[in-house]
């Protein structure tokens, strides 16, 4: 598995704000900063990001750009907040990386700039169809969203970021991993990374996400075998259209104990009372 | 000016949810499709968009991500939802476009990747001295928020969608033009079409917006000659360190009549009581 660096940089700024009424306070408000990834030191993209995790977000964005296919073709991935980059140190190479990258044109981005037709014919080939049969229990949805309710975290201190998490889908609702970014790709990037270097499949799994649930980030959770996805924004109607043809349970709404399930009601399973 | 379709396209979609009682029931979800912007028959970018402005977003993709400098270079945009492509016919080509994209492959997205360095000089340069000078009535405001309040929008309908809107930000703060998508970037860039369309500079106009201050949300707004941004939701460090340095008034968490002022406190103005 790949070496990693273990770069810090403080999650928050204070700042001082005046209210409606001309009241000044001082407010804590989330960092931002560019990371600069270089792959065998050729420069590939600018993320920006929180900076609470640089390092498996930058190996699960090349995971879920399809950059590298597996995390031990990854010797390291150092950053440098000195200098705001990721250096990633491959094996052998990323083969016809500019070619890809130049694909990328056309397809990087979140609602600005994805790819469909032959890309969504390999997503749907990775999707799972046993997936389709496993129940998901009310109980287990209300743990997690009280697990996430309780957690401290940035947003709850700062407001303003995303974040996502990955829980055991028995009825325990284990919190495996969470993470936050200013963006929700950036977050559930990061969570993909953290799942390739600890070898964790996505079956069996359930995935939050503060973030809506539009196409892309159905069809990132399909890459990652997820086919349980809460968010506790709303869904749009590719993102549903998508979970539907590819057997993704999506939840929405979810907060305060109360949700939405938008896709694969037949899983969903209520307690006797 | 370019000559622009007027394709139409449903918004909204009827889903059937299941909630967490069990209780089946309707629910309307925003629209989401693809649209793949051809300029001059050659492919460019394919941005997911909710579809309620598609020929203004595509004219302020353009503007923004600076490959088009003047809307007069643009002869037409024809969208046409049957094929989901927005053809754009130039009168003289846009040069180096090869180049210009290639180098959008570490500069294009919304927390996924932005250049800065010599974008940030080139940006500070288009920002406008005197518009520190410029004061912010609090009752200016407090219109603003009242009229996105009550506006009817698919957000109010369906969630899950950022709005945008232009307002005069004189006294009256009269809306000037609005729009909603599901990225708050495609948002802020039908704003910029139609203000590049309608030879409306930024100076004197209030930009809100229902999504996060982020850098790049600021940058873009210095590019458009804005220089009061007002945004429902929060502020990032960066958001606020650019706002900082190029003259841009922050407010923030802005609803219900209430706002916090993070940049350009000495602006606002508060009326005598």
């Amino acid at each position: 598995m790949p070496r990693l660096s273990a770069a810090q940089a403080p999650l928050l700024r204070e700042v001082v704000i005046v209210d409606e009424r001309g009241q000044r306070r001082p407010l804590a408000i989330p960092a931002e900063r560019p990371l600069t990834v270089y792959v065998d030191k050729q420069e590939l993209v600018t993320l920006m990001t929180l900076g609470a995790a640089p390092e498996l977000l930058v190996l699960g964005w090349l995971i879920n750009q399809r950059l590298v296919g597996d995390p031990r073709d990854i010797a390291a991935i150092d950053v440098d907040w000195d200098v705001a980059a990721a250096a990633v140190k491959t094996h052998a190479g990323i083969a016809d990386l500019a070619r890809r990258t130049a694909r990328r044109v056309v397809t990087t981005g979140c609602g600005q700039g994805t790819v469909f037709g032959e890309m969504l014919d390999e997503i749907a080939a990775a999707a799972r169809p046993d997936a389709r049969q496993e129940p998901i229990a009310q109980a287990t949805l209300q743990r997690v969203l009280e697990t996430m309710r309780r957690r401290d975290s940035v947003h709850r201190r700062a407001g303003s970021v995303h974040g996502c998490a990955l829980f055991d889908a028995g009825d325990a609702a284990r919190l495996v991993v969470a993470t936050e970014d200013v963006g929700r790709h950036n977050a559930i990037d990061a969570i993909a990374g953290w799942m390739a270097l600890h070898g964790v499949a996505g079956s069996g799994k359930l995935f939050y996400t503060t973030g809506r649930l539009t196409s892309e980030m159905v069809l990132k959770a399909v890459r990652m075998g997820l086919s349980v996805v809460v968010s506790r924004n709303g869904v749009t109607a590719m993102g549903h259209e998508l979970a539907q043809q590819l057997g993704v349970a999506l939840f929405g709404r979810a907060a305060n104990g109360r949700f939405l399930c938008y896709t694969g009601h037949e899983r969903l399973v209520f307690q006797e009372s």
